[in-house]
């Protein structure tokens, strides 16, 4: 591969980035074709290795190509070009994902964090062990005596189990009716539910920045304009999302307002407030992610805004997958009887409707008041791993990372200090025999730092203790390095300026 | 309601309908609103009850109101102008069904189908008198042993299940790997996933004319153009897929070339080889669904496409929904390597994966090989029921109405002669105690002719000769007052021309 890179133009990265990238849009290095290994085109092209990491970077960053751990750099099978704006980027109905994290990336990610030999601390899941496995066994028997069990149902779901929903919500402070409650394959189908029934192409939906990353890759594949409210320690700016409101006329606002996802925060009730005043001002329907709701380790977790939603402004939306467990699919949403008409026909589009097996054993289970005890031992055990990871965190973590301890849910968010590549942490903790989700993620619009999410709730204290320990080191390094690195990028480049 | 007609207009229906279309159109006569009963509005106007009955049955077969039995007719919540032109309706991103048929009386359908209190012949699923509840619970309390069959799992689908359907599908002559298989939440869903993976908003997508009403479903809702190549006896006719290949770039086909969906007809032997290779000369994709294969009923059933397919231009798809339980909520598509990313992410985005538990009882089923023996007790059972049908059919029906005798499926399919509504003999069918699907549902432009469709599997052969009688009475009356009608029609608007 020949490059003609100018010796006397300032900056060699870009140089070499730029005709990268030029070969790739061309055709003339072809999507799936491997980069050559950054140590060779080094020495080729007399750069240094860390310029070339960080043009591969860059590429990487713009979605041109995908890096995959011990195999090496390669062109991206759907090439996109780098964001146009920050707030308001232009995205093409092909794009699936967060333009900056490439596909294999996100695929990798699912794969390792459910290698048994890593320590993973990468996927927002309940721990195996509590699953009521004999509880849920007798249900699924007893449901099966009734053959229909296994024939087809109504798409809005088993009258019985969205019967249990609606009596489970009054924990929650929601009232409604199971005409109300349409029951869907996890959170995960609630989300590409509503995006499908209310959202159009080219549509401004506003989002927590960051947010989940599922509905992030929903929104994107539907060319929905995502636009990212930014967070404080009470949860979404008020401040910012009025000032948002006033440029533009979104059609949804999603949000995580309790245990938010990646971040832990919840939305100070003064905010919640706020946040239903602007929504019946501007006429904006909400979608309140609630899935960690109830996993509450200080007290009573806050109310939803649901339970003070007087001018039915938000649809609400669970999942027994955080709670229960992950490997019935069953989720639901509460929406109003308008919102249902479109509802419905997203949910029969998209798979006609759930296992009726699978509803009517949950129902069976939640009808006999065994949920409540579940979620008292899981509550117990989540806090004990949570304050374990605290405690480790503040053992082996460098005090340049900032982190903040959540009083629910099943993550902690880390904010890497300036100059640390989060994607180099993701791969090297991973060499190490520990997993993280790379917080870059988690981000509509790309971040101006790093981050790692860590979620606690599925490894033993013991193995969290060990796994923080070794990432504690690994971050440890990583800033040693970053202070090496940049004195020698310094003194290396000189020559060519 | 106050209307102008003009006494000397030669159309007084034509007045009335373009007037309420007006209204709709002007939000004067809001979505939900009732409008009068036919008798008072005839009654006002000085019009006959044909006459206002036939404006209503216009507007609703433009999507403008729907009817519902019993209750009256009103404004639909989704109002869309009628179709632009025949060949390439211009659809917006709303619409979500086919638009002459509206999506309360889609509802309704579903609904309705599951009425304990009708001989149903609505549905084209299998009877559940033949779930193998007692092997299914037992594979389920097996696969409950690793409580990891409740946690969450692989995008692509549990291994073992992979593998078990890779292996059953050489009983179909395809031969491919567990790679290849991607587990999908049925065949809706297989369909839902190919098109949201390489189908754009615009785009031009072919259909036998009729086709899977899911499918039409989703490709609309989606934005997709859909062109129906018409069927003859030996199905999708290649001359005229030629000739649509010459006029448009087709991103997709869709066929159900076995057993086909409604109509119960195969693809001739020499046009499988014809289609295939025109994909290959227009670098098509076929989607081939393959979910009645299966079952045949008069000697080994044709081979499909993909056992054919060289070029790898066909994405096979399968769902044990209709050969074993539809509960299970389980179906799989087989895709080339280079097809699998795109589908991947869209499996993902839609709902993570299928659950564990029921994906690993499946296969732990399968792997005893219980499905050959199951489907051999299920064709005996169809087969006697599909008889029973053809004879009830024999001397019930009028000679007017033309059907043929599937040797495949689950379906009957009636072509209604000419000047009979199809909407009519549904509701007046539901009110006589037997369910039918109208056939117009099927057909991606409106069609020319009235079709209903009937299944067998479900209801045993007294019941089928009780069904099929109340069905022929019924049509015997149509066609009887057909002939009364359109004379009365001719006469009574005689004063207003």
């Amino acid at each position: 591969m020949e490059f003609q890179l100018n010796r006397n133009h300032a900056n060699p990265l870009l140089q070499l980035s730029d005709q990268l990238q030029e070969r790739i849009r061309s055709g003339s290095l072809p999507a799936g074709a491997k980069l050559p290994p950054v140590r060779d085109l080094a020495t080729n092209l007399g750069l240094t290795r860390l310029t070339v990491h960080n043009a591969y970077s860059e590429l990487q960053a713009g979605g041109w190509v995908e890096a995959y751990v011990g195999r090496g750099t390669f062109v991206a099978q759907r090439t996109q070009p780098a964001l146009q704006s920050l707030h308001l980027p232009a995205r093409s109905h092909a794009d699936t994902s967060t333009p900056w994290i490439s596909q294999g990336m996100l695929a990798d990610m699912m794969r390792l964090s459910q290698d048994p030999n890593l320590i993973s601390f990468a996927q927002a899941g309940p721990a195996a062990e509590t699953f009521p496995v004999r509880d849920l066994g007798r249900a699924i028997q007893h449901a099966l005596r009734d053959p229909a069990a296994l024939g087809y149902g109504p798409t809005q779901g088993e009258l019985p189990l969205r019967e249990a929903v609606a009596t489970w919500l009054l924990d929650r402070n929601v009232v409604t009716s199971p005409d109300n409650v349409l029951i869907t394959t996890g959170a995960q189908q609630g989300v590409a539910l509503v995006l499908r029934a209310f959202v159009r192409q080219g549509d401004v939906v506003l989002v927590e920045e960051p947010t989940y990353l599922g509905f992030i890759e929903q929104a994107t594949s539907l060319g929905v304009r995502l636009i990212g409210i930014p967070m404080d320690e009470q949860g979404m700016r008020i401040d910012a999302l009025r000032h948002v409101l006033r440029e533009y006329k979104p059609r949804l606002l999603y949000t995580v307002p309790t245990y938010h996802n990646p971040t832990g925060i919840c939305l100070a009730p003064e905010r919640q407030l706020a946040l239903l005043q602007l929504a019946r001002e501007h006429n904006l329907t909400i979608l309140e992610d609630d899935v960690y709701g109830p996993l509450a380790y200080d007290g009573t977790p806050p109310l939803p805004l649901k339970s003070r939603d007087t001018a039915g402004r938000v649809i609400h939306l669970g999942s027994f997958s955080k709670i229960l467990t992950p490997g019935l699919r069953l989720g639901y949403l509460v929406a109003q009887e308008e919102q249902l008409g479109p509802l419905l026909a997203a949910k029969r589009s998209a798979d006609l409707h759930c296992s009726p097996l699978l509803q009517r054993a949950l129902a069976d289970y939640l009808g006999r008041g065994q949920l409540a005890g579940h979620l008292r031992s899981v509550r117990e055990l989540y806090r004990e791993r949570r304050d374990a990871m605290k405690k480790a965190l503040q053992r082996s973590c460098p005090r340049d990372v900032e982190w903040t301890t959540p009083t629910g849910g099943l993550c902690f968010w880390l904010a890497l200090p300036p100059g640390i590549n989060g994607a180099d942490v993701y791969s090297e903790a991973i060499e190490r025999g520990v997993g993280v989700t790379l917080g870059s993620v988690f981000f509509p619009q790309p971040p101006r730092s790093a981050y790692i999410r860590l979620c606690f709730a599925a490894q033993t204290p013991a193995a969290i203790e060990r796994g923080i320990g070794i990432l504690g080191d690994l971050l440890t390094d990583h800033l040693r390095r970053r202070d090496q690195l940049a004195a020698r990028a310094c003194r290396e480049t000189e020559p060519l300026m």
